[in-house]
């Protein structure tokens, strides 16, 4: 059980073996976040949901997940950031509020900040994104949502096909998921994007460096036509540097139903890393596709509680109570 | 158990005998709430107390009812809009929130908006106000509060007298307070209002329609001196398109003791939908009238937590074992 | 067992023996604090954490502190002011939302609200800070680390030499201290500050009427060369009139490990009411005294966590059924 009494700060830090653990767990979260069982096993344990930068779904998700193991949360919002506005460093808010909760999950704008905020810590953390850099709990409930969905159809990970689709250069999900795939073998990766939003060319260097097939593409149709998973992200057109070039490309990496139809195997599994713009003039994922049982978002949005669970019972070593200190759910269930 | 399951949305999906039901549960709530006993019959449910508006009253009264049944709130207030703001639907929100609690309450600034949630939404839903549109736990709080000081002198909700006063027109509260008493017998209003801010004529002509007697008037002193409840509300001056008719109300349908001495009859109860504005100003209900006894206002705030006990206890199905899970108050009961 | 039932809204309804008791009762909440036994006495309690202005550390310190005890918190944080922006009077906010909860901590910009909004409470308060006038679980936390730090090296609070430096003249902290120690014997206070921000002279010169020996000086390095304690607070430059001086003082009761170690005696300890401003210009504790194990400001918000949860047990008189609840935690101790 690598994971007790460790911070998560980067994906980077974990190994298959890891990985297979952290989601062999989650699995055994389901009954209770199904609520077909409740367990009290973290009863009277406190996480300090430190949110200095407004996310109500991962902070819901995170403090939820505690709640589901029986918890209590203790929560700051971004609005709020008087002590840090004033000048104290981080070191010094670590220290004080590790010192009334027994985990924490931190988000904030500033890259890094979450590491340095661990290193002065007296309780282990959880990094709910430190700004362009890390997200790692996002990560892992992405690539647990594609073994999920690939295991339906008897498949595994290795042997993979995916596309990922959209503003690969900014999206922080993209470049976590392709990290973890590294750990994986015979995956094949197509990246769709315009020119000026692609993959980091390091990334995609360390991809093919660790036996990844990755090809690199401006058009969705022939990309998404034989691969397991579309996973897609909204191309920001105020991102472009040229604007006759961010015409020529509007609505080209829209996903409809009628794209899905046309181009994509049976069964093709779509994700997304949320939330979806469903604004008219949003270039990511249509409303028709709402309908399609292989859109896969708002399962990957449920999985991520049981990944938080997962974290959280690893890291407090939990795991082998959470089933004795189980019990029946004694209100109606709507599920 | 007609809400077993069941979102509430708006006051008009109830009958008479709903309401009883539910008005009987809160009556048996109400040993928990002044902390005679304690019970954990929710004990791991999980409310999301979503309030896309700011509203400290409401959303503390939820929070703390689900609490007082032994179940963990996750929150959100208004400021923090970030999914919403950045174009994510309403049906996106509620299938992703739904996945983390197995209830929702639910604030939002835009009329039909929490209907709308309610249809995405994986778990029962209360409407905590939607814009002008319902608030019915609301409605309910103050019926309940009509019912309950009026059997404390022997009496029913049939054959009710009651004066509404102030902005009739905007007054969310005393539009659906005046359907909900279309479901009871021999109901005698008055409705008293500037002639800028009376009822609705549809409202009026509903109330009619269904057997209630209505007089409207422009006159605070004959109108309350001959009624059970005078329900106030705020008549915000700025509301009025004629300034100078707003100079000739004003303060003429302000209640104070003087007032209340002059013509109301004795034991006339005093309600408003709270927050009271007590600054100098002000055009609703005067402070010299915190010492009468008939005063009502916070006792509805009370009733307020009951209600929402007895929803919550309902929805999801365990007011037969609130019982069985009580235990006593261990510590020191202040009220 | 003096605060049973009790408001705590100022440091002056305290004698010696209370204090004491609180002290003995901090004591005994350590091994919850430190997570060796976890207790339920409070479970089903619920505090009303009332932030009307914003304040991360004491908000989350005294949530997790009934948290520890086995209670739910409901809260509200400054921004969110919607009721008394409206006009509603701290009477009618005290009346309702002291039906939501069991006990109410209340933070509000405005000198003597929590008193006023005490006045009208069904459920007893702390004050977790009325603008410039009262914070007294921060004056007790300073006082208990005070005693703990000398109890090290075998004394007592009676004896206590101590120097404040620093902002005099607008601390709260500080001058909630001085009145606390004119409580206790032997006291010898060295007062360090620029002219223009001295200490009040009615708190000097009740010092000197209670027996305290005060000496008043603007230079630090004397004035700390023979205490136990040096509380340090942040010189607030603009707040000086005169900007020459402002210039003349730069840098001068700011305390660093090299002035440290020239001039105090050996484990002199280091407090300072916290968020410490950690930036380049700022004028109170460096960072370099990190590594000095005398610096004491970290074990100070520690020491919060307890005195608020003894506040608590013996408000709600619970202080003997603490241990009957306890028991072992289940959950890996990072501590």
């Amino acid at each position: 059980m690598k994971l007790k009494g460790q911070s998560v700060l980067s994906i980077s830090q974990f190994e298959r073996a890891d990985i297979d653990n952290i989601f062999r767990v989650a699995d055994d979260m389901e009954p209770y976040a199904q609520r077909q069982k409740r367990t009290r096993v973290l009863e009277g344990a406190i996480l300090g949901n430190m949110f200095f930068e407004a996310s109500t779904r991962t902070r819901i998700s995170f403090g939820s997940a505690f709640n589901l193991l029986g918890g209590d949360v203790r929560e700051t919002v971004g609005l709020e950031l008087s002590a840090l506005a004033k000048g104290e460093s981080l070191h010094d808010t670590a220290r004080v509020l590790s010192g009334f909760s027994d985990i924490i999950c931190m988000r904030h704008p500033k890259s890094g900040s979450v590491a340095e905020f661990a290193k002065s810590s007296r309780v282990p953390l959880i990094n709910g994104g430190d700004g362009s850099n890390e997200h790692p709990s996002q990560a892992l409930l992405d690539l647990y949502t594609i073994e999920k969905e690939l295991k339906a159809s008897g498949r595994k990970i290795d042997g993979l096909r995916i596309a990922m689709v959209g503003d690969l250069k900014h999206g922080r999900t993209v470049h976590s998921l392709s990290k973890l795939l590294m750990l994986y073998k015979n995956i094949s990766v197509q990246l769709v994007s315009p020119k000026d939003l692609s993959m980091p060319k390091d990334i995609v260097e360390e991809m093919k460096s660790n036996g990844l097939s990755v090809i690199e593409s401006e058009k969705i149709e022939s990309s998404i036509s034989h691969v397991d998973i579309v996973y897609s992200t909204r191309i920001q057109e105020e991102r472009f540097t040229n604007k006759d070039e961010a015409d020529l490309y509007r609505g080209k990496f829209r996903l409809n139903q009628a794209v899905y139809t046309a181009h994509c195997e049976p069964n093709t599994v779509i994700m997304h890393p949320m939330p979806r713009d469903s604004r008219k003039e949003a270039n990511e994922l249509d409303k028709d596709l709402d309908d399609n049982p292989n859109l896969a978002i708002f399962r990957q949005t449920d999985n991520g509680l049981l990944v938080r669970m997962a974290l959280f019972a690893m890291i407090l070593d939990v795991v082998h109570l959470v089933k004795k200190s189980s019990s029946d759910v004694p209100w109606h269930n709507h599920r």
